[in-house]
């Protein structure tokens, strides 16, 4: 049998990543020789066990580090500056740091200062999920032909950069790699504004009259359907993506909003010249995703 | 075999639900005795008679409604009143006139007042559809476990309405009534608002920089994904719906741009506890959709 990629790995966080993660590896035995979970929550802990997704349990993220050649950060982004300080202490010379953020400019600010010089930093961002949450909701397929972007700061050791990419491309994902900034800009369009719209409507139809309230729930229709699937999804993670990604979310939000206040004008107005130009327009980006097979 | 529901039903407008109508009525055959289907553009129509989806084909709405005891109008709302007006000399006492509108109030100001006396004008909405427009688009199980909801105008005779609502049990659909302007209002947060938001995001998306643009299509994530589907529908269709509900319309607007800018400005104050809170009460009305089994 091959070499495992890792001996030692530690996920740090066991919720639906984390454990998607761990039933992803239990689909590829041999990928890592020893699976540590580490989680401050104890139920989801205890849970992870009772789903036998690892090898060994840990409470604590500095003792589950450790002898690990590889540690992957599976808990909202904005745990990881305290979390990157507690564990730097305890990684082992020659181990890939790496993570599943969606906001990757934040990550390479919280964690990076911590990092050991032997220590090999390799921000990675798996796109992938569902609405579900905790150990539970872990999808072992989850990851297939999905991607996942690396956003390696300058001068990463290259051989762990290979080494998180041959991870993911083992769990069926595809990968790729780009600056962090730009990242986050790309995920600020296509996931945390989406995301960020999706909770506000929301919650603006909950805010809605009793009546008019529960007619919406009885007659909830597609579009709005779709609003409430995303809108389902964890609230720290998101609230952290949010003000971990401030800047590019802001500028996608302003960008956004711009365009729906020229689009409430035209209706206002008549302008059903307008309205109809915009729809065509958008209806362009549904086509060229049609085109490169994504949607 | 029982005596059909219409004798001779006039389909004007042969696109997704019109072809969904006929399809459905060819699953319970028996129900109209003899069906009249109209369209005023002539590949729409010759696709129509290749599918075989009715017994007759007509250019012109005048003529298809002549001697019919059912009419349905399956146009863009935009269209009602010219199309009222062409054929409301032409329509048989004892017809009941109805529609697919998603807009009922501009419905009644503009079809209501040129309806013949001996006519009978039972508005109707089934909530159904996908994005696929046209006569091949049709779906004869689309209307099943769906809501059509009815919005006959004080004093309508009776059992017109219950002829409708008979016609849309037969074919799957559960049906209520309700107020026009109730209607319009339940309408505009549940599906208006939703398609106007992702019209516009998705034309936000397409006018970004061209490197961001290739990103954005090629990483397209849940969420992004969702709205390209929803943003895929028929433009003159939305068009005519956006400016038919003006007022019902912007008012959600309104409240979800009110909400929207609030949670924008969390996301530049760091405001954690704001951003969470909207989240989890944004969740609640996913937890009740589930709760009545919507979801």
């Amino acid at each position: 049998m091959a070499e495992p990629l890792f001996n030692r790995l530690a996920l740090i966080g066991i919720g639906h990543i984390g454990a998607s993660i761990a039933g992803a590896l239990a689909l590829h035995p041999g990928t890592v020789g020893h699976l540590v979970i580490a989680d401050a929550n104890p139920a989801h802990l205890q849970r992870a066990e009772e789903l036998h997704l690892g090898d060994e349990y840990v409470a604590d993220a500095a003792q589950a580090v450790q002898g690990a050649d590889g540690v992957i950060l599976c808990t909202p982004v904005g745990s990881f500056a305290a979390l990157a300080e507690a564990i730097a202490p305890h990684l082992m010379p020659g181990c890939v740091l790496s993570d599943v953020g969606s906001t990757k400019q934040s990550v390479i600010r919280d964690v990076g200062p911590c990092v050991p010089e032997a220590v090999h930093f390799v921000p990675a961002h798996p796109m992938a999920g569902t609405e579900f949450s905790g150990p539970d909701a872990g999808v072992p397929h989850l990851f297939e032909g999905r991607w996942c972007l690396l956003t390696p700061p300058e001068g990463t050791h290259e051989a762990a950069v290979n080494k998180i990419e041959t991870l993911w491309k083992t769990l069926g994902a595809r990968t790729a790699r780009m600056g962090a900034a730009h990242h986050d800009r790309v995920l600020a369009i296509v996931s945390h504004l989406p995301h960020l719209i999706a909770f506000t409507i929301c919650g603006t139809a909950d805010d809605l009259a009793d009546e008019t309230r529960e007619e919406v729930l009885q007659f909830a229709a597609t579009g709005f359907r779709d609003f409430t699937r995303i809108a389902a999804s964890d609230p720290v993670m998101w609230r952290d993506i949010f003000v971990n990604n401030k800047e590019a979310l802001l500028e996608m939000f302003s960008r956004f909003s711009e365009d729906a206040q020229a689009m409430a004008r035209a209706v206002r107005w008549g302008d059903t010249d307008y309205i109809e130009d915009r729809i065509n327009h958008s209806r362009k980006i549904r086509k060229s995703l049609i085109d490169i097979k994504q949607a």
